[in-house]
């Protein structure tokens, strides 16, 4: 059956991605000086023996014909790991045509379902016929993606059985913080093996979080938080025609605060909460309320009652008296058996106020009820809170609601307030890519070939210069052990590539701490992005994010 | 303070909307024949004695200067009314425009807020640099919107005391059915009075339910509904590259199921409920519940462990016996102080399911707590249900996810459910309008100048043959009494433009039906419409709806 395509789908499948200059011709791969991790150099040596101290590779434009013309046939497998991000299918598409230019015998297999398909060995050959169905489109649906980690010794040995058999030369992991890592264990495994297999990792996830000195945003940051910022300014626009209501709205991400952060600064709303700050600062559920509290009331005195508050999704864990909680809660009903057993919902409210420390026990009481019942009884298959699923919005809407009474019956409130909430996050993941994914993925895949083929691994590919207009980007590879440093996991020192959270002395954060009193205040500072355009003037189509842009000023 | 714009809110002041070609230069009126009401002719009649039987009007091109160029100076005011809808702005840029062109010295007001602005005497003058702001965006924010009705004479004798000290020779009423009816109430009435006040309506609403002969779309309802789903397109690639969530995806709409209907045809997704049809199958809460576990089996079945079901906002009602649960509640709580007065919610759900029918009774206690307690703890202040309210999303899941449960300890199901839910509405209300709605409401305020200019009042302004090329179109008049019939309301038999609801023998429900099978069990027949394109090649860019190319194929 062949697929039913929208006209932007079949228009979509005919855009050329632009990329570094370097990619466009001959490449030759300049080499720098030896690196160094960004933290515990000798423990992140002691563990990569093989793959540490390499140094950062540039690619720039062959004067003659380079290795890549002369190189025999070789095979590469793929791997989508984690969520999705868009952009994901133009690195396989880059990868593809990358491989085909150097030799078009050259074939690359996709695993199926993320890591796992490597461990279980399924695979799809992706032939030209397939690639070209999945050009310039979102999601991960051409292999689909998994969550599995490889990090045992047994799954890379399968994966040595199945390479061996297709002829597989590199394995190329498109992934965030966690899967690089384990892409350069898996590359650092290999080389002790000496079984000839190379691994290069891509950078991939919306969240924004794996970002460093060599990778100026992950691919996918782009689109998603320009999804969320046409909605955000769509409802922008209703709150201030309607004038009655205020949005609450949460935006995915995990931990860190990135797109909440990139989507204030293009939307402009009246309140973004930042994790960061708000664990900086130290401030409590009740901070945060008030925070809102205020600005509402002052908007209410300006006979203002609409606006927005945008909530990143890691905000309650980044409170610090509600991660004790989470925490004393985690430990307490963890296959507890004699909660389990208790009969009805307020028994079980009972058990777990006796048995909180004060603090949290008065914290716990503070809670609106429906919110207090997600935290005792939604949990994981470990016992765990799921954080993610709390619905953080109308906690704030609940509490601000009853300040804002608190408030009115003191004389201090004269407003009225009505709340819509929302929470986006799937809206976004596997959009369309904007232009500048579809450039940057491509480009990335391209850059991976390269670096295949000269021999590299336990690399990851990067473009940078990425502020700047294509013609400028900058290809290479990085080491991945530069990027790790020793952290504490499930109870150990590991090797990780260091998360990426919201800096508050960096340029997005402090553009935001300038202006927000602004925004807050006006009767509308709001900016309407509107969709994403991939056709029509550049700056309309072919711009990074805000916090790109401000992280590297021309 | 200057607005801080995206760079598309720059591109887009620049388009210039394309219209009929009768509006592009001099213009003449046709007078068809006399007109009927759609029913109930004998008591229309006698309630709109001046307004009932005109001709419908089309607008010609005139081979000479028409009326409007030798028209006296003449003031207009204008009103947005009821709930936003991408395209309203330019339907005032197209009436100022309009104005301007038959008299530089013609001045356009806007009364502020909805109706109440008539009737508060809260206005303001569009001028040229007001409206060069406005033009091609969406909301409603240049004057606002309200809900205040139109029905009462003494609210029609403010209007004409400020319409007499501005000049204003007509009123322009941006509205839904509703607001109609009322425009048309208004100009019976000043007919009557003989004060020389005209009223012309425009058809606005995103739900698409104000359509008939002459009506063939309201504006908003194609900018609307292409982001809805772009929306559901991207949860669509997610869930096929996830392959592990159901997402349940209600959608705004009121009544009718025109937008569900409309994203669905966009999209495809492997469930569309239609609320015309549940009513007109009589079917149960757990008919339709069972209809969704038959479609999640089948899948789960082929290993097809997600997927996408869209659920118009009104479903609830027209389940005819959740309408007569509701209408019990209703009936059994307003104004009820024992209900009132009892204390927790236990007590007050036993106080509730002591009072009900048998039927009811049953059918309440099936469903899940938090939905029996949206029902009978949630009421507007006049003691309703709101029914608007209620997370029919959430309520599904639940009850499916019950029902899957059941199917499994039978043997009968052996997949996983995991499920998200959404719920999209104040994302599209006022997004940039699409060309078709920017073109369509440019037209529609032209239209209206040229219907003012030749006197007409108690028409509203139409733009047919919509789902051809622009230059295809026709502009014109459309008497207001034409579309009425009389329908109770509030107990009383009153004269109202029939609402359009979702036809079963219509060929965008046909389409539906006829392709719905192979949409629930495709590995995926999923389309991915991205996001609204206002550039680029004109199959990307300027398509009406589906809804409308079916209901008038070329």
């Amino acid at each position: 059956m062949t697929m039913l395509k929208s006209p932007l789908q079949e228009a979509r499948q005919a855009y050329q991605p632009k990329m570094p200059v370097a990619l466009t011709g001959n490449v030759q791969l300049v080499e720098g000086q030896a690196t160094e991790s960004v933290a515990d150099q000798e423990q992140i040596k002691a563990l990569f023996p093989n793959t540490y101290g390499m140094p950062v590779i540039t690619l720039e434009p062959g004067a003659s014909a380079g290795n890549q013309q002369t190189a025999d046939t070789f095979n590469v497998g793929v791997i989508l790991s984690g969520g999705q991000a868009p952009g994901g299918h133009n690195v396989i598409c880059g990868l593809f045509d990358g491989l085909q230019r150097i030799n078009p015998n050259n074939k690359l297999y996709g695993f199926k379902g993320g890591p796992s398909g490597l461990i279980e060995h399924d695979y799809v050959e992706l032939t030209a016929k397939v690639i070209d169905e999945y050009r310039n489109t979102g999601g991960f649906d051409i292999i689909g993606s998994g969550r599995t980690k490889l990090e045992e010794t047994w799954q890379f040995d399968k994966g040595i059985e199945i390479c061996q058999k297709l002829g597989i030369k590199a394995i190329v992991i498109i992934g965030g913080d966690d899967s690089n890592t384990n892409a350069c264990v898996l590359a650092e495994y290999y080389l002790q093996k000496q079984c000839g297999i190379q691994v290069i990792g891509c950078p991939k996830t919306i969240d924004g979080d794996l970002k460093n000195e060599f990778i100026e945003t992950s691919f996918g940051f782009d689109t998603a938080c320009k999804t969320y910022s046409e909605l955000i300014g769509n409802i922008q626009r209703d709150a201030n025609s309607a004038c009655k209501y205020w949005h609450f709205i949460r935006l995915m991400g995990r931990s860190a605060s990135h797109i909440a952060l990139e989507c204030a600064l293009q939307s402009q709303p009246n309140v973004c909460l930042i994790s960061e700050e708000v664990e900086a600062k130290n401030m409590t559920l009740n901070d945060v309320v008030n925070q809102i509290a205020a600005v509402i009331v002052a908007r209410a005195n300006a006979g203002l009652n609409f606006g927005t508050v945008l909530i990143p999704e890691g905000l309650i864990e980044f409170i610090p008296a509600m991660r004790v909680l989470i925490q004393e809660l985690n430990d307490l009903l963890a296959n507890n058996e004699e909660f389990t057993a208790l009969e009805g919902d307020d028994a079980k409210r009972e058990y777990v106020k006796n048995m909180l420390t004060p603090a949290s026990c008065e914290l716990y009481r503070s809670l609106p009820k429906g919110i207090a019942r997600q935290l005792t009884l939604d949990r994981d298959p470990h016992g765990n809170v799921m954080v993610s699923q709390i619905e953080t919005e109308k906690l704030l809407i609940e509490m601000v609601s009853k300040r804002l009474a608190q408030l009115k019956a003191a004389g201090e409130y004269k407003g009225k307030f009505s709340s819509i909430n929302h929470f986006f996050g799937y809206e976004g993941r596997c959009a369309i890519p904007s232009n500048f994914d579809a450039d940057y993925c491509y480009s990335l895949g391209m850059t991976a070939t390269q670096l295949i083929a000269a021999g590299k691994t336990g690399y990851m590919a990067v473009v940078r210069n990425l502020a700047q207009p294509h013609t400028e980007w900058i290809a290479g590879g990085c080491p991945i052990t530069m990027m790790m440093n020793m952290e504490h996991r499930n109870g150990k020192m590991k090797p990780v590539i260091q998360k990426a959270l919201v800096r508050l002395d960096g340029a997005p954060f402090l553009f935001l701490e300038q202006h927000r009193a602004e925004w807050a205040d006006a009767n509308t500072s709001y900016i309407y992005p509107g969709p994403i355009q991939y056709y029509g003037p550049t700056e309309v189509c072919d711009q990074p994010t805000k916090t790109l842009k401000l992280e590297h000023p021309m």
